[in-house]
């Protein structure tokens, strides 16, 4: 497990080193909006920002954990994703949405819905595309490949409904939908996101 | 039927007619932002632009006509929701997003999708709420409101998932998902839409 020396390090900070971390951060947004999360490899936004490989892991750890820092989301996307590969696929319809709904009704979702409404009004929304498609998609979608080929679009189907629910509830605020519980908008969208990833969905075959 | 004096008046309009058009737009959009549609009258739109209600019919028609221009949609919500009055209810699910759909993938739909981002970029995303909220719930709402009082919930799932393809397909821009036929998703959908409206969501009741 790597350390967080981003929130670590802050306290009496040298100046430069807070500069430094902007750069990079500012690099690793433009090349990973313009290349993608798995075309961007942390040497290059190193090279881009003019510091060395080892500076940039030791500021922001992992290449998923920079684009975070990047988008300004608050957490490890992997810190969400790496315990679902634990869930038997048959209950991830149900398990995914139970993990997500109190993490963006948390005071971290703040952020993150914040995040996600500033990009999707600019220029940046193809780090979302990214985020979606290469880290969430290829996470989840090699488990739900059947039959082969369908993985991508049986998340993607999945992605819709849960970017449905975070805007109608946050972004929206549809009355009385964004009060319901947690618990009440993950039981009445499991079955929906069960279907999408392991159901019958013969017009995409 | 109410003509379109909107488009049959463009040409050779004098310059007044013209001001007047934008000075009613703009408080419209003002007063729909702040009041909501249901609380918001063609009289009070009229009398904070300085005009005569008969000549704010006379440019817009009816108000649900004038909110679409408002907000800068290229057709009237109504001309979309009234003809669904005669599909029975056990077939929405399957029947509103083969509309949606190829509408949304028109000409007309770029308007639309354009409208809606820039709307949730922005305060007017209270423009957004009252349409989903007064117009869409209210219209199907009260034929889906079985148990009664779940109505209004049943259609937000529904505007969730909806909102949610909108948002995957033409404004986060996903592929494959962003490339597969109208068909493709609106059977794709489907049952998750007629779940919603009919299907026993034992955690709402």
């Amino acid at each position: 497990m790597t350390a967080e020396p981003r929130q670590a390090k802050r306290p009496g900070r040298p100046r430069g080193a807070s500069d430094t971390r902007e750069r990079i951060l500012t690099n690793a947004r433009e090349l990973f909006a313009r290349n993608g999360i798995d075309k961007t490899s942390i040497r290059s936004i190193a090279a881009a920002a003019g510091v060395d490989s080892a500076l940039v892991h030791h500021y922001f750890g992992t290449k998923e954990q920079l684009f975070a820092a990047a988008i300004n989301i608050p957490i490890d996307p992997m810190a969400v994703l790496v315990p679902l590969r634990d869930t038997p696929v048959d209950e991830l319809g149900r398990v995914l949405p139970s993990i997500l709904l109190p993490l963006w009704d948390s005071e971290m979702g703040n952020g993150l819905i914040a995040t996600m409404r500033s990009l999707l009004a600019g220029a940046d929304v193809a780090l979302v595309r990214s985020f979606l498609q290469e880290i969430v998609t290829a996470e989840v979608g090699r488990r739900v490949d059947n039959p082969p080929g369908t993985g991508r679009l049986r998340v993607q189907f999945v992605a819709s409904q849960l970017v449905g629910v975070v805007m109608a509830r946050y972004i929206i605020g549809l009355e009385p939908f964004a009060s319901l519980t947690p618990e009440q908008i993950s039981e009445t969208i499991a079955p929906t996101l069960q279907r999408y990833l392991t159901g019958d969905l013969p017009s995409l075959y």
